[in-house]
């Protein structure tokens, strides 16, 4: 199977451009900091000055389920990934309560979970399988679903920009094991250390953590040299790889992409090992506390808005990130410049000017 | 002149009823972290579950000019501090592009701008002088004007909240020369070196730091061993005492104060001094760039939300934070225990739970 991924280029003049009417806003130049940065990706990925403040709001949980569970890697058994499902369809869970405050709309893809669903109208249920193999003991799937979950990906993304005129996309997940499938992920692809990955996921006890790393590194060791598609199917999971295949999708669509957490990182490194300009199109919502994140962000060269403590998943930094992304670009859209305004301008821009 | 302030103490009951609350609902064990956090300090100012979103905003950016800007410490003319104020009465500069993000009213209040100012509807005019004088020559201000930039402030807090039912309450500034001056206040009132607090600003050169420095050296050298209300007289300014003045109000109402950058942090560094319970009542938005600003939250014992690596002033900061406030009272109101959802909870708060 092949993929007709043809993801289109940002434009860097655009972003210098934005830069340019940044430094001439009625502000001390640099006095936004991040905010300005945003602005000038939000331009790049616009291709000139954005044409909205991206209040039309998605957001995408990838659900699927892990057979590593059965290495006893999580604090949680697998059934939670069902319930959880249910109330993030009944409203009732934390990206519900984020999204109504940054009113965004919530949908949930069944990529692989294990266990039946029932019908709802914010289900897309594009499943490959009902979750993946132990991938300590064999690939956690076949290499032929690791192209149909990035299809259902995309499949996914183009569902929900059926029912939303989607301006920005975030991302999120669920899926008990999720964790240990990411860290042996991140490892393989990257070359990373499982020492420097493997972290304690929704809280895991030291034992459970010694577990943990013996299961990841046994993944880890069957991907030596292996490319992206084997890695995939050696130690992937469904909802990694199809929210790979989101992403993918949004950003040939120039839509923002906005990241969750550690295991979205890794989704987002999966991504970009098929097609690095994805992550261009990406904005990193926040570092979690879970360890491998800060080294995933890095190896991504993306810099998170926020930090605030957070290993929730389900998409929760990225809702809390989104009224930052409407505040850069109403910033940019709205504020005037020294010289549309007639303010002193003389001293914004001379020697007395140091940007630190 | 005396101070009728009542400073109710918050609710250190209702902040563990909250924290068991948080305990319980469907997610890992403090797997929300700062907003966790936040959520019980809302309670504890609630006095309970917040019965509220804080959706009812209000912003007051308080304005001052001082004389200390013939020194040439700042960036730009004290002119700048009167077209700014044209500027948010105007909607046209970043706090308003940030409060349409953040749906908030944005008020003025003068302090002591050094010009005139129109009549406007957003403009709260409680002026005490047309700017401070050098407070390298005398002190900036009478002791009597302590006392009615402090009532100015209460005022403001009144008069805006006769026109909002105000359910939070963010605090700015603006005022040309106000970071010597906050600067020189932050040492006086806590014995920090000027070389650990005085910053560049808006943006100055490494000349006009040096000044920066000298200035505020000669004015904390004449506040040695002296009371808040010398040290306000001798290097305060008529906006950082008005705000300190508001603040104050609105813990008495027990309206929870989101605190912008280094100048409202100094405000509330003397608002401390004048009744330490309007801590319990603080929120720290961000952590600026501006050198003293770490200093100065760590000596107030506020942790910030955001470090976006803003220097703006204006309650920029504060705004962008107001989302984050929303987002930890719909968590704690709008989110379900395990027992109320019938979710398995046996591994969430057993062994298995590590709260790193």
């Amino acid at each position: 199977m092949t993929f007709a991924i043809s993801i289109p280029p940002v434009n860097r003049e655009a972003a210098r451009a934005a830069r340019e009417r940044i430094d001439n806003l009625t502000k001390p130049v640099g006095s936004l900091g991040r905010i300005e940065e945003l602005a000038e990706r939000l331009s790049a990925i616009a291709g000139g000055l954005p044409s909205t403040n991206y209040e039309r709001r998605a957001i995408l949980i990838g659900a699927g389920d892990h057979g590593v569970t059965e290495e006893l890697v999580s604090a949680y058994p697998s059934e939670v990934t069902l319930q959880m499902v249910g109330g993030f369809l009944g409203q009732l869970a934390a990206i519900n309560a984020f999204a109504r405050m940054a009113r965004a709309e919530v949908f949930v893809a069944n990529f692989g979970v294990a266990g039946d669903l029932p019908q709802h109208d914010r289900l897309i249920d594009v499943a490959v399988a009902r979750g993946t193999r132990n991938f300590v003991r064999e690939p956690a799937m076949e290499l032929a679903h690791v192209d149909r979950a990035l299809l259902s990906g995309m499949r996914a993304f183009a569902a929900i920009r059926e029912r939303v005129p989607v301006e920005i996309f975030a991302i999120g997940e669920m899926g008990i094991g999720n964790t240990t499938s990411a860290a042996a992920l991140v490892c393989a692809l990257s070359g990373a250390a499982p020492e420097d990955v493997v972290g304690r996921g929704t809280g895991i006890n030291d034992e459970t953590l010694r577990r943990k790393m013996v299961a990841v590194q046994s993944g880890v060791t069957r991907c030596a040299g292996a490319d992206w598609r084997i890695c995939a199917s050696e130690v992937g999971g469904y909802e990694i790889v199809g929210l790979a295949g989101a992403m993918l999708a949004a950003a040939q669509e120039r839509i923002p992409v906005v990241l969750d957490g550690f295991i979205v990182g890794a989704a987002a490194m999966l991504a970009s090992r098929i097609e690095p300009a994805v992550l261009d199109y990406c904005i990193a919502s926040h570092r979690s506390r879970e360890l491998g994140h800060a080294l995933v962000l890095r190896e991504l060269g993306l810099q998170p808005l926020l930090d605030l403590d957070l290993r929730l998943g389900e998409a929760s930094g990225a809702a809390l990130a989104l009224p930052l992304i409407e505040a850069a670009a109403r910033m940019i859209r709205e504020m005037r410049t020294f010289s549309e305004l007639g303010v002193s301008a003389a001293h914004a821009s001379g020697a007395e000017t140091a940007r630190a």
